[in-house]
Protein backbone atom coordinates (compact mmCIF):
# COMPACT_ATOMS: atom_id res chain seq x y z
CA UNK A 1 0.00 0.00 0.00
CA UNK A 2 1.26 3.37 -0.84
CA UNK A 3 2.70 6.21 1.88
CA UNK A 4 -0.61 8.16 3.08
CA UNK A 5 0.08 11.58 3.73
CA UNK A 6 -1.02 13.25 6.95
CA UNK A 7 -4.28 14.88 6.92
CA UNK A 8 -4.40 18.84 6.23
CA UNK A 9 -5.44 20.96 9.09
CA UNK A 10 -8.77 21.63 7.72
CA UNK A 11 -8.95 17.64 6.94
CA UNK A 12 -9.10 17.31 10.49
CA UNK A 13 -11.67 19.47 11.22
CA UNK A 14 -13.95 17.81 8.05
CA UNK A 15 -12.94 14.35 9.80
CA UNK A 16 -14.50 15.31 13.21
CA UNK A 17 -17.46 16.39 12.13
CA UNK A 18 -17.89 14.14 9.49
CA UNK A 19 -17.62 11.61 11.78
CA UNK A 20 -19.87 12.94 14.74
CA UNK A 21 -22.37 13.38 12.12
CA UNK A 22 -21.79 9.40 10.90
CA UNK A 23 -22.54 8.55 14.54
CA UNK A 24 -25.25 10.59 15.22
CA UNK A 25 -23.77 12.22 17.38
CA UNK A 26 -24.63 15.50 15.61
CA UNK A 27 -27.39 16.11 14.31
CA UNK A 28 -29.91 18.93 12.15
CA UNK A 29 -30.09 22.39 14.37
CA UNK A 30 -26.88 21.34 16.68
CA UNK A 31 -24.67 24.06 17.29
CA UNK A 32 -20.70 23.42 16.87
CA UNK A 33 -18.42 24.24 19.59
CA UNK A 34 -17.22 27.98 18.93
CA UNK A 35 -14.04 28.19 16.39
CA UNK A 36 -11.77 28.93 19.48
CA UNK A 37 -12.86 25.86 20.87
CA UNK A 38 -12.48 24.10 17.61
CA UNK A 39 -8.79 25.46 17.18
CA UNK A 40 -8.07 24.19 20.54
CA UNK A 41 -9.67 20.76 21.06
CA UNK A 42 -8.27 19.92 17.75
CA UNK A 43 -4.87 21.57 17.76
CA UNK A 44 -5.38 23.44 14.30
CA UNK A 45 -5.62 27.14 13.48
CA UNK A 46 -8.48 29.03 14.01
CA UNK A 47 -8.23 29.41 9.61
CA UNK A 48 -7.99 26.12 9.28
CA UNK A 49 -11.18 25.63 11.48
CA UNK A 50 -12.42 28.09 9.22
CA UNK A 51 -11.89 25.94 5.90
CA UNK A 52 -13.14 22.83 6.98
CA UNK A 53 -16.37 25.00 7.56
CA UNK A 54 -16.58 26.29 3.96
CA UNK A 55 -16.14 22.39 3.14
CA UNK A 56 -18.87 21.06 4.83
CA UNK A 57 -21.18 24.67 4.39
CA UNK A 58 -20.32 23.81 0.27
CA UNK A 59 -22.16 20.12 0.96
CA UNK A 60 -24.91 22.13 3.09
CA UNK A 61 -23.92 20.40 5.91
CA UNK A 62 -23.26 23.36 8.02
CA UNK A 63 -24.73 27.09 8.17
CA UNK A 64 -22.66 29.57 9.51
CA UNK A 65 -23.95 33.26 10.74
CA UNK A 66 -21.99 36.09 12.51
CA UNK A 67 -23.59 37.73 15.38
CA UNK A 68 -23.18 37.92 19.24
CA UNK A 69 -23.92 34.83 21.54
CA UNK A 70 -25.95 32.41 19.61
CA UNK A 71 -27.11 35.07 17.09
CA UNK A 72 -23.68 33.45 15.78
CA UNK A 73 -22.34 30.56 15.54
CA UNK A 74 -21.93 27.60 13.06
CA UNK A 75 -24.83 25.21 12.84
CA UNK A 76 -25.34 21.67 11.10
CA UNK A 77 -28.36 22.73 8.21
CA UNK A 78 -30.70 20.60 6.81
CA UNK A 79 -29.97 22.27 3.42
CA UNK A 80 -28.92 19.47 0.37
CA UNK A 81 -30.46 20.11 -2.58
CA UNK A 82 -28.35 23.67 -3.15
CA UNK A 83 -25.41 22.08 -2.36
CA UNK A 84 -26.19 19.20 -4.64
CA UNK A 85 -27.48 21.67 -7.49
CA UNK A 86 -24.22 23.72 -6.93
CA UNK A 87 -22.33 20.58 -7.43
CA UNK A 88 -24.19 18.93 -10.50
CA UNK A 89 -24.26 22.44 -12.19
CA UNK A 90 -20.46 22.81 -11.96
CA UNK A 91 -19.32 19.33 -13.16
CA UNK A 92 -22.17 20.00 -16.23
CA UNK A 93 -20.31 22.74 -16.84
CA UNK A 94 -17.04 20.79 -16.59
CA UNK A 95 -18.48 18.33 -19.35
CA UNK A 96 -17.50 16.01 -16.52
CA UNK A 97 -20.93 14.92 -17.00
CA UNK A 98 -22.14 15.08 -20.94
CA UNK A 99 -25.34 16.56 -21.56
CA UNK A 100 -26.10 13.26 -23.26
CA UNK A 101 -25.89 11.13 -19.98
CA UNK A 102 -27.74 13.67 -18.38
CA UNK A 103 -30.87 13.64 -19.88
CA UNK A 104 -30.84 9.92 -19.43
CA UNK A 105 -30.64 10.34 -15.47
CA UNK A 106 -33.22 13.20 -16.08
CA UNK A 107 -35.75 11.21 -17.55
CA UNK A 108 -34.95 8.33 -15.14
CA UNK A 109 -35.54 10.78 -11.96
CA UNK A 110 -38.63 12.77 -13.51
CA UNK A 111 -40.47 9.37 -14.24
CA UNK A 112 -40.02 8.58 -10.49
CA UNK A 113 -40.69 11.84 -9.37
CA UNK A 114 -44.03 11.85 -11.60
CA UNK A 115 -44.66 8.46 -10.75
CA UNK A 116 -44.64 9.30 -6.71
CA UNK A 117 -46.35 12.56 -7.18
CA UNK A 118 -49.58 10.40 -8.99
CA UNK A 119 -49.75 8.36 -5.46
CA UNK A 120 -48.54 10.74 -2.54
CA UNK A 121 -49.23 14.79 -4.70
CA UNK A 122 -52.04 16.60 -2.16
CA UNK A 123 -54.67 19.16 -3.44
CA UNK A 124 -52.60 22.11 -2.11
CA UNK A 125 -49.45 20.34 -4.39
CA UNK A 126 -51.59 20.19 -7.35
CA UNK A 127 -52.74 23.87 -7.07
CA UNK A 128 -48.79 24.85 -7.01
CA UNK A 129 -48.72 23.09 -9.77
CA UNK A 130 -51.23 24.54 -11.69
CA UNK A 131 -49.44 27.62 -11.02
CA UNK A 132 -46.49 27.16 -12.58
CA UNK A 133 -48.96 26.44 -15.97
CA UNK A 134 -50.42 29.44 -15.16
CA UNK A 135 -46.83 31.58 -15.07
CA UNK A 136 -45.89 29.57 -18.28
CA UNK A 137 -49.09 30.84 -20.11
CA UNK A 138 -47.95 34.41 -18.62
CA UNK A 139 -44.15 34.44 -20.04
CA UNK A 140 -43.26 37.49 -21.48
CA UNK A 141 -39.39 36.09 -22.53
CA UNK A 142 -37.55 32.91 -23.03
CA UNK A 143 -35.61 32.92 -19.64
CA UNK A 144 -39.36 33.77 -18.02
CA UNK A 145 -40.55 30.92 -19.88
CA UNK A 146 -37.83 28.69 -19.14
CA UNK A 147 -37.89 29.57 -15.11
CA UNK A 148 -42.09 28.55 -15.11
CA UNK A 149 -41.30 25.58 -17.47
CA UNK A 150 -38.25 24.25 -14.59
CA UNK A 151 -40.62 25.98 -11.87
CA UNK A 152 -43.56 23.31 -13.07
CA UNK A 153 -40.58 20.29 -12.86
CA UNK A 154 -39.85 21.38 -9.54
CA UNK A 155 -43.29 21.64 -8.17
CA UNK A 156 -44.01 17.88 -9.32
CA UNK A 157 -40.95 16.51 -7.82
CA UNK A 158 -42.01 18.57 -4.54
CA UNK A 159 -45.56 16.65 -4.67
CA UNK A 160 -43.91 13.34 -4.94
CA UNK A 161 -43.76 13.06 -0.90
CA UNK A 162 -39.55 12.13 -1.37
CA UNK A 163 -36.87 14.33 -0.18
CA UNK A 164 -34.06 12.68 -1.93
CA UNK A 165 -36.49 12.66 -5.09
CA UNK A 166 -37.50 15.95 -4.75
CA UNK A 167 -33.50 17.41 -4.56
CA UNK A 168 -31.94 15.30 -7.41
CA UNK A 169 -34.53 16.07 -9.69
CA UNK A 170 -34.50 19.75 -8.83
CA UNK A 171 -30.83 19.36 -8.65
CA UNK A 172 -30.67 17.90 -11.96
CA UNK A 173 -33.08 20.37 -13.60
CA UNK A 174 -30.59 23.39 -12.48
CA UNK A 175 -27.35 22.06 -13.33
CA UNK A 176 -28.55 22.18 -17.54
CA UNK A 177 -30.13 25.53 -16.91
CA UNK A 178 -27.32 26.90 -18.77
CA UNK A 179 -27.06 25.16 -21.86
CA UNK A 180 -31.08 25.06 -22.05
CA UNK A 181 -31.06 28.58 -22.45
CA UNK A 182 -28.60 28.37 -25.07
CA UNK A 183 -30.39 26.04 -27.14
CA UNK A 184 -33.30 28.57 -26.59
CA UNK A 185 -31.29 31.63 -27.89
CA UNK A 186 -30.45 29.96 -31.13
CA UNK A 187 -33.86 29.59 -32.11
CA UNK A 188 -35.81 31.77 -34.68
CA UNK A 189 -39.01 33.22 -33.90
CA UNK A 190 -41.10 30.79 -35.20
CA UNK A 191 -39.07 27.77 -34.17
CA UNK A 192 -39.45 29.89 -30.33
CA UNK A 193 -43.04 30.30 -30.52
CA UNK A 194 -43.94 26.31 -32.15
CA UNK A 195 -41.82 25.05 -29.44
CA UNK A 196 -43.19 27.07 -26.66
CA UNK A 197 -47.13 26.15 -27.57
CA UNK A 198 -45.70 22.13 -27.42
CA UNK A 199 -44.10 22.33 -24.14
CA UNK A 200 -47.03 23.85 -22.86
CA UNK A 201 -49.50 21.63 -24.04
CA UNK A 202 -47.08 18.56 -23.10
CA UNK A 203 -47.00 20.36 -19.28
CA UNK A 204 -50.77 20.19 -19.36
CA UNK A 205 -51.23 16.93 -20.23
CA UNK A 206 -48.62 15.54 -17.60
CA UNK A 207 -50.73 17.98 -15.06
CA UNK A 208 -53.84 16.17 -15.98
CA UNK A 209 -52.91 12.69 -15.70
CA UNK A 210 -50.99 13.41 -12.15
CA UNK A 211 -54.61 14.61 -10.97
CA UNK A 212 -56.28 11.50 -12.78
CA UNK A 213 -53.42 9.67 -10.76
CA UNK A 214 -52.28 7.59 -13.86
CA UNK A 215 -48.78 6.92 -13.34
CA UNK A 216 -48.08 5.02 -16.74
CA UNK A 217 -49.49 7.50 -18.68
CA UNK A 218 -47.48 10.09 -16.40
CA UNK A 219 -44.09 9.06 -16.90
CA UNK A 220 -44.58 7.92 -20.46
CA UNK A 221 -45.55 11.74 -21.03
CA UNK A 222 -42.56 13.25 -19.16
CA UNK A 223 -40.17 10.98 -20.86
CA UNK A 224 -41.44 11.78 -24.19
CA UNK A 225 -41.37 15.47 -23.01
CA UNK A 226 -38.04 15.57 -21.91
CA UNK A 227 -36.43 14.02 -24.55
CA UNK A 228 -38.63 16.36 -27.29
CA UNK A 229 -37.40 19.55 -25.58
CA UNK A 230 -33.64 17.92 -25.84
CA UNK A 231 -33.39 17.57 -29.35
CA UNK A 232 -35.45 20.26 -30.59
CA UNK A 233 -33.31 22.67 -28.29
CA UNK A 234 -30.37 20.91 -29.50
CA UNK A 235 -28.80 20.92 -26.43
CA UNK A 236 -24.86 20.61 -26.58
CA UNK A 237 -21.85 20.88 -24.22
CA UNK B 1 -37.39 41.70 -2.04
CA UNK B 2 -35.45 41.18 1.61
CA UNK B 3 -32.10 42.97 2.06
CA UNK B 4 -29.44 41.22 0.62
CA UNK B 5 -25.97 40.84 2.49
CA UNK B 6 -22.16 41.72 0.44
CA UNK B 7 -20.60 38.48 0.00
CA UNK B 8 -18.21 36.69 2.64
CA UNK B 9 -14.55 37.21 1.63
CA UNK B 10 -14.40 33.37 0.35
CA UNK B 11 -17.75 33.68 -1.28
CA UNK B 12 -15.99 36.02 -3.79
CA UNK B 13 -13.25 33.58 -4.49
CA UNK B 14 -16.06 30.84 -5.04
CA UNK B 15 -18.04 33.23 -7.43
CA UNK B 16 -14.83 34.08 -9.15
CA UNK B 17 -14.51 30.39 -10.10
CA UNK B 18 -17.77 28.86 -10.24
CA UNK B 19 -18.23 32.01 -13.18
CA UNK B 20 -15.32 31.08 -15.17
CA UNK B 21 -16.55 26.94 -15.54
CA UNK B 22 -19.77 28.08 -16.23
CA UNK B 23 -18.21 30.33 -19.11
CA UNK B 24 -16.15 27.99 -20.10
CA UNK B 25 -13.15 29.42 -19.22
CA UNK B 26 -11.52 27.26 -16.85
CA UNK B 27 -11.68 23.71 -17.62
CA UNK B 28 -10.66 20.68 -16.15
CA UNK B 29 -6.61 20.22 -15.85
CA UNK B 30 -6.55 24.44 -15.81
CA UNK B 31 -4.21 25.36 -12.42
CA UNK B 32 -5.59 28.44 -10.75
CA UNK B 33 -3.56 32.02 -9.99
CA UNK B 34 -1.58 31.58 -7.50
CA UNK B 35 -2.97 32.02 -3.66
CA UNK B 36 -0.81 35.20 -3.70
CA UNK B 37 -2.57 36.48 -7.37
CA UNK B 38 -6.00 35.45 -6.73
CA UNK B 39 -5.87 37.25 -3.32
CA UNK B 40 -4.28 40.41 -5.11
CA UNK B 41 -7.00 40.14 -7.29
CA UNK B 42 -9.73 39.74 -5.17
CA UNK B 43 -8.59 41.80 -3.10
CA UNK B 44 -9.12 39.08 -0.32
CA UNK B 45 -7.01 37.59 2.54
CA UNK B 46 -4.93 34.68 1.31
CA UNK B 47 -6.81 32.37 4.06
CA UNK B 48 -10.27 33.72 2.58
CA UNK B 49 -8.45 32.13 -0.61
CA UNK B 50 -7.86 28.82 0.74
CA UNK B 51 -11.77 28.92 2.56
CA UNK B 52 -13.37 29.37 -1.32
CA UNK B 53 -10.66 26.68 -2.45
CA UNK B 54 -11.41 24.15 0.14
CA UNK B 55 -15.48 24.63 -0.40
CA UNK B 56 -15.01 23.93 -4.49
CA UNK B 57 -12.65 21.17 -3.51
CA UNK B 58 -15.29 19.41 -1.59
CA UNK B 59 -17.30 19.68 -4.85
CA UNK B 60 -14.66 17.75 -6.35
CA UNK B 61 -14.28 20.95 -8.81
CA UNK B 62 -10.73 22.03 -7.86
CA UNK B 63 -8.05 19.53 -6.03
CA UNK B 64 -4.54 21.63 -4.38
CA UNK B 65 -1.68 19.94 -4.08
CA UNK B 66 1.94 21.21 -1.91
CA UNK B 67 4.79 21.39 -3.72
CA UNK B 68 7.24 23.68 -6.02
CA UNK B 69 6.68 25.94 -9.14
CA UNK B 70 3.77 23.36 -11.13
CA UNK B 71 4.53 20.46 -8.67
CA UNK B 72 2.24 22.44 -6.17
CA UNK B 73 -0.82 24.29 -7.19
CA UNK B 74 -4.85 24.23 -7.43
CA UNK B 75 -6.07 22.79 -10.26
CA UNK B 76 -9.34 21.49 -11.72
CA UNK B 77 -10.45 18.49 -11.58
CA UNK B 78 -12.91 15.80 -12.65
CA UNK B 79 -13.85 13.89 -9.30
CA UNK B 80 -17.47 14.50 -8.66
CA UNK B 81 -18.12 10.75 -7.77
CA UNK B 82 -16.63 11.07 -4.41
CA UNK B 83 -18.33 14.43 -3.51
CA UNK B 84 -21.50 13.62 -4.15
CA UNK B 85 -20.93 10.52 -2.41
CA UNK B 86 -19.89 12.41 0.53
CA UNK B 87 -22.61 15.05 0.32
CA UNK B 88 -25.34 12.05 -0.05
CA UNK B 89 -23.70 9.90 2.77
CA UNK B 90 -23.79 12.99 5.53
CA UNK B 91 -27.30 14.08 4.52
CA UNK B 92 -28.78 10.21 4.88
CA UNK B 93 -26.62 10.10 7.86
CA UNK B 94 -28.33 13.60 9.24
CA UNK B 95 -31.64 11.89 8.43
CA UNK B 96 -32.06 14.88 5.45
CA UNK B 97 -32.69 12.07 2.95
CA UNK B 98 -35.20 9.10 5.49
CA UNK B 99 -33.79 5.86 4.37
CA UNK B 100 -37.25 4.52 2.51
CA UNK B 101 -36.50 7.80 0.25
CA UNK B 102 -33.51 6.51 -0.74
CA UNK B 103 -34.51 3.27 -1.60
CA UNK B 104 -36.85 4.80 -4.39
CA UNK B 105 -33.89 6.20 -5.89
CA UNK B 106 -31.73 3.80 -5.51
CA UNK B 107 -34.00 1.47 -7.43
CA UNK B 108 -34.70 4.10 -10.19
CA UNK B 109 -31.04 4.14 -10.86
CA UNK B 110 -30.07 0.80 -10.38
CA UNK B 111 -33.01 -0.11 -13.18
CA UNK B 112 -31.35 2.57 -15.65
CA UNK B 113 -27.44 1.38 -14.18
CA UNK B 114 -27.98 -2.71 -15.66
CA UNK B 115 -30.63 -1.12 -18.60
CA UNK B 116 -27.74 0.98 -19.78
CA UNK B 117 -25.24 -1.70 -19.42
CA UNK B 118 -27.04 -4.25 -21.33
CA UNK B 119 -26.59 -1.86 -24.23
CA UNK B 120 -23.34 -0.60 -23.50
CA UNK B 121 -20.92 -3.23 -21.32
CA UNK B 122 -17.82 -4.45 -22.96
CA UNK B 123 -16.39 -7.29 -22.55
CA UNK B 124 -13.41 -6.39 -20.34
CA UNK B 125 -16.59 -4.49 -18.17
CA UNK B 126 -18.72 -7.86 -17.74
CA UNK B 127 -15.53 -10.07 -16.66
CA UNK B 128 -15.07 -6.97 -14.01
CA UNK B 129 -18.82 -8.10 -12.53
CA UNK B 130 -18.02 -11.36 -12.64
CA UNK B 131 -14.65 -10.70 -10.33
CA UNK B 132 -16.89 -9.34 -7.41
CA UNK B 133 -19.00 -12.23 -7.86
CA UNK B 134 -16.03 -14.29 -7.38
CA UNK B 135 -15.04 -11.82 -4.34
CA UNK B 136 -18.64 -12.25 -2.45
CA UNK B 137 -17.87 -16.54 -2.87
CA UNK B 138 -14.17 -15.47 -1.09
CA UNK B 139 -15.41 -12.96 1.32
CA UNK B 140 -15.08 -14.18 5.15
CA UNK B 141 -16.81 -11.79 6.85
CA UNK B 142 -20.39 -9.76 6.73
CA UNK B 143 -18.55 -6.50 5.81
CA UNK B 144 -16.01 -8.17 3.31
CA UNK B 145 -19.25 -9.01 1.96
CA UNK B 146 -20.88 -6.29 1.31
CA UNK B 147 -18.12 -4.66 0.53
CA UNK B 148 -17.90 -7.08 -2.49
CA UNK B 149 -21.76 -6.81 -2.87
CA UNK B 150 -21.61 -2.63 -3.29
CA UNK B 151 -18.45 -3.36 -5.61
CA UNK B 152 -20.52 -6.09 -7.98
CA UNK B 153 -23.28 -2.67 -8.14
CA UNK B 154 -20.42 -0.36 -8.59
CA UNK B 155 -18.69 -3.01 -11.72
CA UNK B 156 -22.30 -2.86 -13.62
CA UNK B 157 -22.85 1.15 -13.16
CA UNK B 158 -19.18 1.40 -14.57
CA UNK B 159 -20.67 -0.32 -17.69
CA UNK B 160 -23.47 1.93 -18.05
CA UNK B 161 -20.99 4.51 -20.18
CA UNK B 162 -23.27 6.99 -18.81
CA UNK B 163 -20.86 9.42 -15.96
CA UNK B 164 -23.53 10.82 -14.40
CA UNK B 165 -25.50 7.49 -13.75
CA UNK B 166 -22.54 5.83 -12.84
CA UNK B 167 -21.36 8.58 -10.11
CA UNK B 168 -24.93 9.03 -8.67
CA UNK B 169 -25.64 5.10 -8.21
CA UNK B 170 -22.24 4.58 -6.75
CA UNK B 171 -22.86 8.13 -4.25
CA UNK B 172 -26.18 6.44 -3.39
CA UNK B 173 -24.65 2.87 -2.70
CA UNK B 174 -21.99 4.74 -0.72
CA UNK B 175 -24.43 6.47 1.01
CA UNK B 176 -25.87 3.89 2.61
CA UNK B 177 -23.19 1.61 3.81
CA UNK B 178 -23.67 2.51 7.38
CA UNK B 179 -26.94 1.54 7.97
CA UNK B 180 -27.01 -1.61 5.61
CA UNK B 181 -23.72 -2.88 7.90
CA UNK B 182 -26.10 -1.91 11.17
CA UNK B 183 -28.87 -4.33 9.55
CA UNK B 184 -26.45 -7.08 8.51
CA UNK B 185 -24.91 -6.75 12.08
CA UNK B 186 -28.40 -6.98 13.52
CA UNK B 187 -28.46 -10.76 11.80
CA UNK B 188 -28.41 -13.82 13.64
CA UNK B 189 -25.49 -17.20 11.98
CA UNK B 190 -29.11 -18.25 10.30
CA UNK B 191 -30.63 -15.08 8.72
CA UNK B 192 -26.81 -13.99 7.70
CA UNK B 193 -26.12 -17.28 5.87
CA UNK B 194 -29.86 -17.50 4.11
CA UNK B 195 -29.51 -13.95 3.16
CA UNK B 196 -25.86 -14.53 1.66
CA UNK B 197 -27.09 -17.13 -0.34
CA UNK B 198 -29.55 -15.24 -1.82
CA UNK B 199 -28.03 -11.80 -2.33
CA UNK B 200 -25.27 -14.11 -4.16
CA UNK B 201 -27.96 -16.08 -6.57
CA UNK B 202 -29.48 -12.66 -6.90
CA UNK B 203 -26.32 -11.13 -8.09
CA UNK B 204 -25.89 -14.05 -10.51
CA UNK B 205 -29.04 -13.90 -12.44
CA UNK B 206 -28.48 -10.41 -12.49
CA UNK B 207 -25.19 -10.68 -14.47
CA UNK B 208 -26.46 -14.00 -16.11
CA UNK B 209 -29.51 -11.28 -17.74
CA UNK B 210 -26.63 -8.47 -18.50
CA UNK B 211 -24.44 -11.37 -19.91
CA UNK B 212 -27.97 -12.22 -22.23
CA UNK B 213 -28.47 -8.05 -22.64
CA UNK B 214 -32.32 -8.80 -21.73
CA UNK B 215 -32.50 -5.11 -20.24
CA UNK B 216 -36.33 -6.22 -19.11
CA UNK B 217 -34.92 -8.96 -17.61
CA UNK B 218 -32.02 -7.19 -15.61
CA UNK B 219 -33.82 -4.01 -14.68
CA UNK B 220 -37.12 -6.84 -12.65
CA UNK B 221 -34.37 -8.73 -11.17
CA UNK B 222 -32.35 -5.57 -9.74
CA UNK B 223 -35.62 -3.87 -8.78
CA UNK B 224 -36.40 -6.97 -6.78
CA UNK B 225 -33.02 -7.85 -5.37
CA UNK B 226 -32.88 -4.21 -4.14
CA UNK B 227 -36.13 -3.70 -2.45
CA UNK B 228 -35.98 -7.30 -1.04
CA UNK B 229 -32.13 -6.62 0.41
CA UNK B 230 -33.11 -3.55 2.19
CA UNK B 231 -36.49 -5.43 3.70
CA UNK B 232 -34.36 -8.52 5.18
CA UNK B 233 -31.91 -5.90 6.65
CA UNK B 234 -34.57 -4.11 7.93
CA UNK B 235 -32.55 -0.86 7.48
CA UNK B 236 -33.86 2.25 9.28
CA UNK B 237 -32.69 5.55 10.18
Amino acid sequence: MGEVSPPRAYEIVVAWVEERVLLGQLGVGDFLPSERELAGMLGVSRPAVREGVRSLQAQGVLHSSVGAGRAGGTQVTAVPAGALARLLRLHVALANFPLDDVVEVRVALERLSVRLACARATDEDLVRVGEQLQAMRDATTREEFNDADAAFHVAIAQSSGNRLSTDTTIAIRESVRPPILRGMARLSHEEYDELAVDLMREHEAIHAAVLARDAPVAEALVEVHVREAWRRLRVVD
